[in-house]
């Protein structure tokens, strides 16, 4: 698709110091025909030097990232920059401030959207316009993400383990400096519409991070992902200082979808079983009690394979084919 | 009102067994004219005795309740009983089945529609079905709430603190025997429209309870709510076994709404502190970041008075008013 | 209440030949501040005699009597008329002009909110406007309503067995003058909210109907309706002509609700029975396949007492409460 | 009814000098189940003198209002006045926030709500909060209205001609004084559901105004209003200067509710006439184009009666019954 | 687009036996985002044989094929089947959940998204499935729709008259078999976007149906469907046991568009004719009430041309443009 | 896209005379399965002579266009006429029926809809057959636009400055004759999605309109744009008589994107600048008022760069990004 971006900045990113500005998403549509709808971005720039790029709300109900970033834009002085920190704490905007994991405008989930269309719906242009304006200026980045409001995850970073062994080992470097004690490792099944594997296609190094969920904001976690910008920040060079991280870190990957249990009929799940717990096949997860048929007898529902809980759901009434447990297996380093 | 209640059941409460079925709330609208919405109703009735009601779902984004409900009714036996349990797992079915805090039908919330109203709207008439045909029927009550997806409580039971000494002293007795280490009592000032001031009125020994939240189910909370039935069960006499609950129990109120701390403006909620801690005021409660307009200072904010944070919001987009944290002050047990 | 109803008329209804106007239902929203919404009505009036009304869309999806009154206005000559027509073809006009049972305005069931208010919502200022405005006016009325989209009734008339025994016997006498050969006769325990009951209160003779269903029109029906009422407004001298009704008539009434079935969980209603058939208790009535579940055998649901099958539901995905069958019994006319 | 208001102040009225807070709605809904909806207040108060209240946005599509009040209070010196400014720019503020004439929480009119209802939905809440604890507070009111989205008035004040002759002299003068060429004068008919009757039972001296509409803010008028407002504010001392108005102010009224002229059927309102014009009944006012059927012949429309148009409709797809031209007469002054 | 399927199945349709499972449409939503919308399949292997697809549900408002395939599939027994039978009963089971004819997910109509788009929205994603991982394995296929909510069949199979003679033939062999009284033959300008369209593209002998409709399920039209699955099974020699079709079946056709009768305005359409009549050019076909207008007198509308009625329309209250009858003309067998 | 449009007509434009019909947009949905959207079109053929087409309703929520075309079309006796009129005065007919700028079908804009797409959503398929089946057809086209409900135009004529210059100057010479005081070119950096870029690629001079806005219909520029069509009529002969236009028109452009303004946070705007004015850098363009928080201070807005405002917002409460003036520059002639 060779039409360029529709979409504007109102700021230079060329432009040394910290600028605030949006990304002019023009949608016309009932109550804003003429203007445009708001995605903020923040520059700061610096000596020259690596340009990271730090990115939240790609989903809407996701709020420990936005919550990092701002920390971390607030405390930044350009002056003591080397290179740059183009921030967009809110990236699907219309999300976030529909507090939605998907686009009010089109009911879009802008990690399946990639590479987007610049003549497409709101989604697909912010899509696009990420993958053909933002990451080409950029030498890393970090999508922040979290559970939202559907689901928990044991906190974690996510590299790509692309087949450029090179940019896969970029990859590893960044997650193992975010400095969270798990790295869950996407493999090449990984869906090839979502940032991570738009930043694949860029050939930048890149992770995703899942911090907790539940739709509110924890304070730890939170602390963790300030951590952790700012550690890979140092390893880059754009601020000063060591870095460091656990010298243990679990690296998980998806081996089988059908280590994962879904609800297999509508209920109350009654869970017991948490993120971050190991588990081996056949442990009881949990009960789907049937409230609106009381007499039809629970259901006792089993871990299907070994391995590790990365997420469980955040939700108490569940229907058929909704997510309860994601099951992760340690990936085989020898490999 | 003296009219009758318009809700039916399909169950003689008066027989002994086990016995599920519905009240029928007759609400003739466009899906369902000549037909009910069916609010499933347990009844399991052994020897004589006391009669223990149990009702979760009042809101119907509060899982915790419905799914310890479920566990205790289809593990009891009714030939081992003495007494009767007249549970209803999802009192607003209505609201649960839409995993909302309000009936989709009307929008109301049922905590704050009592002494209902038989000619009303569907939650004023399950309001007034409980107060008038349920709840007169009780030797004690047990209405078990959490905090929702909109928040988080410490768990705790809520016996109301009434000017009828007796009967509240019954109510702080089934407090402790719920056994969790927290009691929020209810002063004078409660609402007289939630199931508490219903029971009040109907002079029944009862304890509302907070269970968790977030819209999920807790493995461990939902483990306690289920313990601190049956020890109600076997204080009460319902069946056999001794009663136990830990020897401290710290009891607060609200003694000051200005105590707690709501949001100024639309933002971010970074929360710094939660559920169960003690605090002082001037504390840092967390900062509210303007995502909209990043240009825009984020906030610090501050707890108002010293106490005890009872719940935390789970929102991560907030506007002003939202509670943010809910802080409340030990009962000062001398008076 | 004493409030006089807000709801104007743009017609005299005391004025003699044909005219055409509006009840001016004043209800201030976001689009229509200031001006009204129409409930049209249709006056036809000629020599000193008996005012009949008529009234169709009493709920917003049955179509029958709204075509038959229709007909039946349009072919009237106030020269040739010895007394007075009172047409309210669509009474509830918001909700059939959203082709629903209830009022888009409020959500409230019209033939549940009486006898209304002149201070509330819009059906509730219809209820009134039609209890203290028109009903006093009237020697008659017929209230057309069928089963509207959800269900399908065997055609009926339906006159009140009012404690008043005079009262009562006019009722009947219009059922059969209606000339379906079945009449279903309401009991004491008929809702108070109706329009039935409203007649009563005012005293005047009257009958509803039910007039097949389904959210269609079917030509047989609508032609009975248009003989019964031309074959009433005979009986009253309204127009000139003899009357005449089958010979025999059946009559049934609803003796014991649960002689009626009701879905008893979410499923596809294959029906075996149809409205009209007589029943006994234990016949085959259908099954309840559990498309979502197909691994969940399907139910096999019987008639649950001997009777005739009023009415029938039109919806094939149901959920547990709504009505499948509705089972009456003969009047024992010895009584 | 009895019961005080739910509705609680951040702030103490009773206080000098400037105060921002709010009057906190405390409705239960799903996001804001602990919080309240703010109301915002402003509290301007200087030396002893009388105490004016400033209330926009009782519709929430009128923002002439809530426009001036804001301009007004921002440039109030406490220090400067000799009595007390209560400002609520936004009254039905969820209305507001939705830029809509009604409320989003449950759908109704606040200008129909009066007295309220301490115990009913939000609106009901606001109305009787403004009626049982602000109004007694208060010397004197004015109540800043405009035609909001769908409705266009000439710009015109409204006092109350109330049978205590003094009030209604008092309401009179307040009209004169917020210095329009025309004011509205409202009889006994008035509804008693509004901000108007509610301060005519307070014995609060009060006006309503019309400031032009269309869903914008047209610069003259809002001038004029907030000079209306200082004006006032002058004449009651408040502030110090000399208060002045047009010699010449025209009074007009609704004489008859059939003068003003309604939509016939659904159409295209090709409009002739505007707000503020002398018309003679006949006048051509317009014509309905019918476009969804251009084979039916377009209608003309005539004025109905003598007199002068208050309001124009601001919509161009009309149906039945929506008001097109409001219609009224210059009042007798000889009476 | 060369993209494979991303919808998976939990069971292997290549394996023996009676299995049941989901196609998991994963469609990450704000109430779903790591699961996925379930789609129920019902494999039943036997000995080596061909293998017959059934769907039911393309259309969610639909529901006599649904029942008939349940009814089927519960009575199989794996051992006595030679080849294979594989049952969708609810294909856009996010519609049928949603008792709707489109998905309440995209808003699409299944039956015009065929060939489908592997990355599209939902009912894209189904289409897909269908067209490339179901349709190549199967040797014969049956359709089941009917006239949903809105609209009544007259019972017909639909044979897809292709210019491929050889396929031609057989698809009217199952037309024949399935044993209705009617058949409707689709020409060559049938949409290309239809489930008959994607079986023409794969070869696949292939009918739909249209099995009576209005939202319910009729005995006697299910009853039916049964046996026009069980006979086409015995003819494929899925089951045993002799076939047998009426010795005189009709084939229709649309042969001019024009000859089917719309809506020309709003109104009550008071039918007077119905599906299976045969009719001629200028017979009434029924009356246009304007019940929002009544003064406008109603319309008489006539059929357009010499035919039978396939279809009428099931609302009352119809719009300009909406299908009141479909009217369809006798193949000629002799061309 | 080679697949021929999908929409049909039932008039044959070919044919003389007066003609209404429908363009049938067929998408088959929940209400309207298988008939169609009407989109009314007239056709009004006399002797030979050019053809003109006169679109309104490309927004549904812009009245002045489809007013203007109803006037002129009822007044055209195709007796004396010379050439023919195709008029669609509601061409995006469901957001017409809506009052709604986009299309309630799909949520689309149609004037970003073009080429369009004849598989596409609704809005998609009315450009395709706009640009492939209408506009071949045409020597010359007016799209009559105006503000809409959200914001306010200064009077104008669009005509394309394409690079054909042929084309170009034709463009202006419409322009010129609709005699507006205004014209407003629009450059090569049009969006290739509009009306005019589809009359572009067709050949087809072409004009737009803007004539006013706001939601409603003002008598004086209906007045105009009737005025407009009949003068250019004249010019190209379709109707007889001289053509007349003010001898002095200003040209504006949009030279700089970031010479327009639009809101930085959500408040009131209090606008100090209307449609129409000339303004310079600098100038005070109103104030935002934060009525949700009124404790932060209003801000004052100014205007970007010397200009002329070409439309206001008709919004009171704005959001970031809204448009609240569009400022234009005058086309230097010399270039």
């Amino acid at each position: 698709m060779k039409t360029p971006s529709r979409i504007g900045l109102t700021i230079d990113l060329s432009r040394d110091g910290k600028q605030v500005g949006d990304a002019m998403l023009r949608w016309s549509d009932n109550g804003n025909p003429l203007g445009y709808h708001p995605i903020p971005v923040v520059s700061i720039k610096g000596a020259d030097g690596p340009v990271l790029l730090l990115t939240g709300g790609t989903h809407g109900d996701e709020f420990e990232g936005p919550a990092a970033i701002m920390r971390v834009i607030q405390n930044l002085d350009p002056a003591l920059l080397r290179g740059q920190v183009i921030a967009i704490p809110a990236l699907n905007m219309p999300a976030v401030h529909a507090s939605a994991r998907v686009s009010p405008l089109d009911g879009m989930n802008l990690n399946r959207a990639f590479p987007g269309d610049a003549n497409g719906t709101p989604t697909a242009m912010i899509a696009h316009f990420l993958e053909t304006e933002i990451l080409p200026l950029c030498d890393a980045a970090i999508d922040l993400h979290s559970g939202g409001k559907a689901s928990f995850f044991h906190p974690c970073a996510l590299p790509t383990h692309t087949t450029d062994r090179a940019l896969a080992a970029k990859n590893m470097d960044l997650a193992e400096l975010f400095g969270l004690p798990l790295i869950w490792r996407l493999g090449s099944h990984n869906d090839n519409r979502s940032v991570n594997s738009a930043a694949e296609r860029a050939g930048v190094p890149m992770i995703a991070t899942e911090l907790g969920g539940g739709g509110g904001v924890d304070p730890q976690i939170t602390d963790q992902a300030e951590s952790g910008i700012l550690n890979i920040m140092r390893h880059l060079g754009v601020i000063e200082g060591g870095t460091a991280h656990p010298p243990e870190q679990r690296i998980v990957e998806i081996r089988d979808a059908a280590a994962s249990l879904y609800a297999t009929s509508e209920g109350v799940f009654d869970r017991a079983l948490s993120a971050g717990q190991d588990v081996s096949a056949g442990d009881v997860a949990g009960w789907l009690h049937h409230v609106t048929e009381p007499e039809r007898p629970s259901v006792r529902l089993h871990v299907p394979q070994d391995g590790m809980i990365l997420a469980h759901t955040n939700r108490g009434l569940v229907s058929r084919g909704e997510m309860l447990l994601l099951v992760v297996q340690d990936v085989d380093q020898a490999l």
